[in-house]
């Protein structure tokens, strides 16, 4: 067995102290397999003498190693690669993370325009809000959320969005689905959901163990009138809304949800995904101020601000709060503390008004610009869902779906199909659309995602045929 | 039936336009009972006399809560209030919440010293970032987590725990629960924990649908050598600090551990949730530098920063990325975006590094006083654990553990029994100790948190039996 040290070339690099330096070094050459298992290393006195460094360095950075486990150390057998300490496989060598797909044009239903995020206002709003917060907010916090926030949102939502709530019932999560998980927890029995809808959502309930039963949608939104066959002991509806064909639940039916919800002990779950953004009026106001005991609202910033912030929050009964809080856990899911503070400051100075009635403006002027262009270059197509929110209904010919899907993936037009939000059980009465998202482009990108769109569309039929020919 | 309307007063106040104002006085009206359901409203050219409001306000408030569910209109039949809107029965208002208890001396080990939250230093490290980054950041993200913060935290756990991956074998989550949730969820089959440890680790694992075997745990560590015989497939270790009896895992033990599973297939959960935080020299590396592709390195800020910003990390074997990522889901629970940006600036900076050096100065005089105080007060309580961590064991003698805790309830002192940490199916071998937390408190408050624990303790035996007696 060769006395190893010659030959042990470390190369002292990076930042950090000289035992640092050579621990690295170390760790390096051996995981690299520079160094084999089992190899023997100078002692510490040579190690130190070819590096110039002082001995008890070289020492410390032995004993590091040994206490680490890259090391053995034993009477009479000296210093050595410990056996395990075997190189990475190839195979095993971190692929990089495969590059997320940007289309050219980005017309999905999903989220706003990145680029209008108020970061002034906003860096604003966590300079106040940090610098203001008592000292316990950087410790174990309440897992309601911060009651700073609960308390601006407890206003806000009763001033904007006519919810009866306060601060005490109000929970904070890390987004709207975040919210829905945790009620999917909570509930027994089935959900009734809208057969036309988001995918995402009737996976995160069937995740938390329940099932999910379609309720057919028209235009007056989903027919709450068939809620009392489906069995299920709650509905998820988008009242303000629906996702994706567009229009507002029908006053009757409003009433006539609250009507199930009390005969049954029913609880109705209110997605507001969008409330804040109507453009022929003032936002219709929450179904949950009909009745704050069989309504749950969950709303959160993810369109109205951003997605990336990760913020929603749930306004409950009083006697679901305990076994929500149950649900979400010791410490696990709660939102980061800056953008809560921050959030609460944003609100309460008034910064959220401004930004949403700048928004408003931006959507509308963009819907109007939708509107106008397909009126002009493909007027028979018609636009619906168009009063409120961030994404139009176009509505396709029978059997078109599919292939323009296709001509706008050539395009580079990333779009969606109305199929893709159909429930898989709900009642075969399939409608050909494409569901526009407006929010998501850039301002200086909106007008050639619009020419995408034309040219994408089926033309109108050359020849239509003779009245009941 | 009368004509409503002489008799119906609203105070219109509060902010927003009149026609808000109109509205949130009729649903407070109507909410609160003052107008019962299918009374009729005056004609809405009567209420704007009354009101001194335009007409076309009092029109368009009525149309709104038609729209709203609050109000019917009917032909012939005027408006009236809907049916449905009855008032909130009085057991359903809602009960103000509990307030937090905070108990006079905090000793619990948990969360770091939130008083010492480098304020200054995150802001300016939230301003920089959040104004550097790409618009992007605040549309939908990455599920990984941040750019930025995967390349910072890549190459701190590279320098500072000794940690073998790379930006794409990180995942970012909403602390160190929210990673372990995701761990349960993709192993199968159960999962060995350390006998003493977090009854909330377990219960997350179980959560998940693992189940969990207790491994004994003595002064080197947990016994990884009695792995093979639980038939576990993962394991979780707290090798740097074992929580709460607090040593570290012996290097014989970190390499027997890495040989079980090259063997078995089976995987490391390190939590490595104090790391940082050594005392007497260097803190030892990670487990997960001897077998990236066989440990998981669990860490999170939750101890060096803050537990209210929820960050925490995975490093993954590369294998594992993809199954960890399904998981996590599609936008669920990724942490802010603002703390995720703020934090990769934070480490990049060298902020992290000054501020883990501050904190590991204060930690170590608390820790040095803790051991001080009792030599000099109850020099009969062997102290143990106290190399490195936020915390320390007092052993007590055998059976006098509730006692002592009833003491210190009485003092107003928050302090933790060794056995509140047991796993239920370890081997009986119970311990009686306190497990001491000298991270929470403020720094003005830590002489009298000891003083009330040296008074909790239980006496010096007086009369000690002769040996053999």
């Amino acid at each position: 067995m060769r006395a190893a040290g010659a030959d042990l070339h470390l190369e002292l690099t990076g930042d950090g102290s000289r035992r640092e330096q050579v621990m690295r070094a170390l760790r390096e050459a051996i995981a690299s397999g520079r160094l084999a298992p089992g190899t023997r290393l100078p002692a510490y006195r040579s190690l130190a003498l070819d590096l110039g460094i002082a001995r008890n360095t070289a020492a410390e950075a032995y004993a590091e190693l040994v206490a680490e486990g890259w090391l053995t150390a034993r009477q009479g057998s000296g210093t050595r690669v410990a056996r395990r300490s075997t190189p990475l496989a190839p195979e095993h060598v971190p692929r990089p993370a495969p590059p997320v797909r940007r289309p050219r044009h980005d017309l999905m239903p999903s989220s706003p325009d990145a680029t209008a995020f108020p970061r002034a206002a906003w860096l604003t709003s966590v300079r106040r809000a940090v610098a203001a917060a008592p000292a316990e907010a950087f410790g174990v916090g309440d897992p309601r959320g911060r009651t700073e926030l609960r308390g601006a949102l407890a206003e806000y939502l009763a001033r904007a969005r006519g919810v009866r709530t306060s601060p005490e019932r109000l929970v904070i999560c890390a987004g709207f689905a975040h919210g829905l998980r945790l009620l999917g927890e909570v509930l027994g029995g089935p959900v009734a959901v809208e057969s036309y809808g988001l995918a995402f959502h009737r996976s995160l309930l069937t995740g938390a163990g329940r099932t999910t039963v379609p309720l057919p949608v028209d235009d007056h939104g989903a027919r709450v009138e068939e809620l009392a066959a489906t069995g299920a002991t709650a509905v998820l509806l988008t009242p303000a809304h629906q996702f994706p064909t567009g229009g507002p639940l029908h006053p009757e039916r409003r009433a006539a949800v609250i009507d199930w919800a009390r005969a049954t002990g029913g609880l109705v779950l209110e997605d507001d995904y969008d409330g804040e953004f109507r453009y022929d009026r003032q936002p219709v106001g929450a179904v949950q101020g009909l009745d704050p005991e069989r309504v749950v609202h969950l709303g959160s910033i993810s369109k109205s601000l951003s997605p990336a912030l990760r913020l929603g929050w749930l306004a409950l009964p009083g006697r679901l709060v305990d076994e929500v809080l149950a649900a979400k856990g010791e410490r696990e899911l709660w939102a980061g503390v800056t953008d809560q503070l921050a959030l609460a400051d944003f609100i309460a100075c008034g910064a959220y008004d401004r930004h949403l009635r700048a928004m408003r403006r931006r959507y509308q002027r963009r819907r109007d610009l939708l509107v106008a262009t397909l009126a002009a270059r493909a007027p028979h197509i018609r636009v619906s869902g168009i009063a409120a929110g961030l994404h139009a209904v176009l509505e396709l010919p029978p059997g078109t779906e599919p292939d323009t899907l296709r001509a706008a993936r050539r395009l580079g037009l990333a779009v969606a199909g109305l199929s893709a939000y159909r429930h898989p059980d709900a009642a075969p009465s399939p409608r050909d659309g494409l569901v526009i998202g407006y929010g998501t482009p850039p301002e200086h990108g909106f007008g050639a995602a619009l020419d995408a769109l034309c040219t994408a569309l089926p033309p109108a039929p050359e020849h239509p045929g003779p009245p009941g020919g």
